[in-house]
């Protein structure tokens, strides 16, 4: 389960090398390998653009060719959009990530060059094409971008993250000031008649109420703002002031 | 299952509102919302940077208030990283794009403007918090690259791709050809004495190569490649010359 190597082949632009080392670092990524980097290494213009990811760049190592830069590595990626007339497997994002946590060995994932993408003999050191789905009617993503996408499915896959917590720092109220609230809006709803004219409504409403104060699991603090609600519904603070 | 929409929070830099639509429409989102853009609407640095997603920005609304920009929505997603005294349903964007799937209305998700994020009162309005898991040592996502991952998980689970798939344009070979393939290697191995040595040798090396053929899924034309490699390895083409 260690971290792919991104590696870049004949990238243009230094601002995309420092924006594919900030993409990378964001979701735990930092073995930058460069094939053959059309500026040469290192790239003034790569600092600014990685926002601080510098550790990514000062470890990037350059390579000639896209065999010696998969050294190391067991399971090699390549990324493309496009289908050619290659026999490879064709995976999503999510299952390379899948792919590369499974494996005890690290991996690694090729991007190509802006624009042009990987060459036919770029795509022949891989063992699979990794293609991220998009808008069949608009695809344009740029190298950071897909950068970003596969690492985002890398580090997701691995956080551990629970899809979903109620972050609640007082934790919901005891349930007896949670009864207190509804008795209150009861009291003054059976004072003010509310009930009244529908035989059979007080039950369905107290039902009901109970229901929509229960759910929010609401804190202490909160319950008290709602009694303060209610007593202000309930009862003018200046009597004769309209 | 209507594509959520995104909804830009005072946004600073026409460049980034560019770049978010540019995002959105890579994975098929298309209604965007934006509150107050700083910098007034339109913004003439939005279009270039959308790199083709016009369609996008002329489709833009522009709101004054969070609230108004959230009327036609069921259920709002507020992006944030920081933890703040709100108690709120905080979600995973895999579990943010699984509700909006799930739901029958229309959702939103909702960004804050650069380096400043959300305000309090903005969270208000939301129904839940999503956050994107990131690098707890280095947690650097641009506005364009929150909304990549976000519009990604949306498309990616509406996509219906498949995880993996195998691009063979010929499809496998016929069987008889890849027996054909497996027996002239056998033939040349046992004329060259290969098979001699060790007794059971050559069932273990004819089942070890029947394995090795068979699980690529080799072509008719990738057999009739390989034959050819078995025939250049076995006979000298020019004899007398080495």
């Amino acid at each position: 389960m260690t971290a792919p190597a991104v590696i870049l082949v004949r990238p243009q632009l230094g601002v995309n090398i420092g924006a594919c080392a900030r993409a990378m670092l964001n979701f735990g990524l930092t073995d930058l390998r460069l094939v053959s980097p059309r500026d040469g290494w290192p790239n003034a213009d790569a600092g600014p653009a990685a926002s601080g990811a510098d550790a990514v760049l000062d470890g990037a190592r350059v390579f000639d060719s896209v065999a010696d830069a998969c050294a190391g590595l067991s399971l090699v990626f390549a990324t493309t959009i496009r289908n050619r007339e290659l026999i490879r497997r064709v995976v999503t994002p999510e299952q390379a990530a899948a792919d590369c946590h499974a494996l005890a060995a690290p991996a690694g994932i090729m991007f190509g060059p802006e624009r042009t993408g990987l060459e036919t003999e770029d795509l022949a050191v891989a063992h699979a094409i990794l293609t991220i789905p998009v808008n069949p009617d608009f695809g344009s993503l740029n190298l950071a971008q897909a950068v970003l996408v596969v690492a985002y499915e890398w580090f997701r896959q691995g956080s551990g993250a629970p899809a979903a917590t109620l972050v609640n720092h007082d934790g919901p109220a005891p349930h007896e000031e949670l009864e207190g609230l509804i008795a209150a809006i009861d009291a003054q709803l059976g004072a003010n008649g509310y009930y009244n004219p529908v035989p059979g409504r007080a039950a369905a409403a107290r039902l009901l109420m109970r229901n929509l104060f229960t759910r929010p699991e609401y804190s202490a603090g909160e319950v008290r703002t709602l009694r303060g609600i209610v007593r202000g519904l309930s009862f003018k603070r200046h009597p004769g002031v309209d």
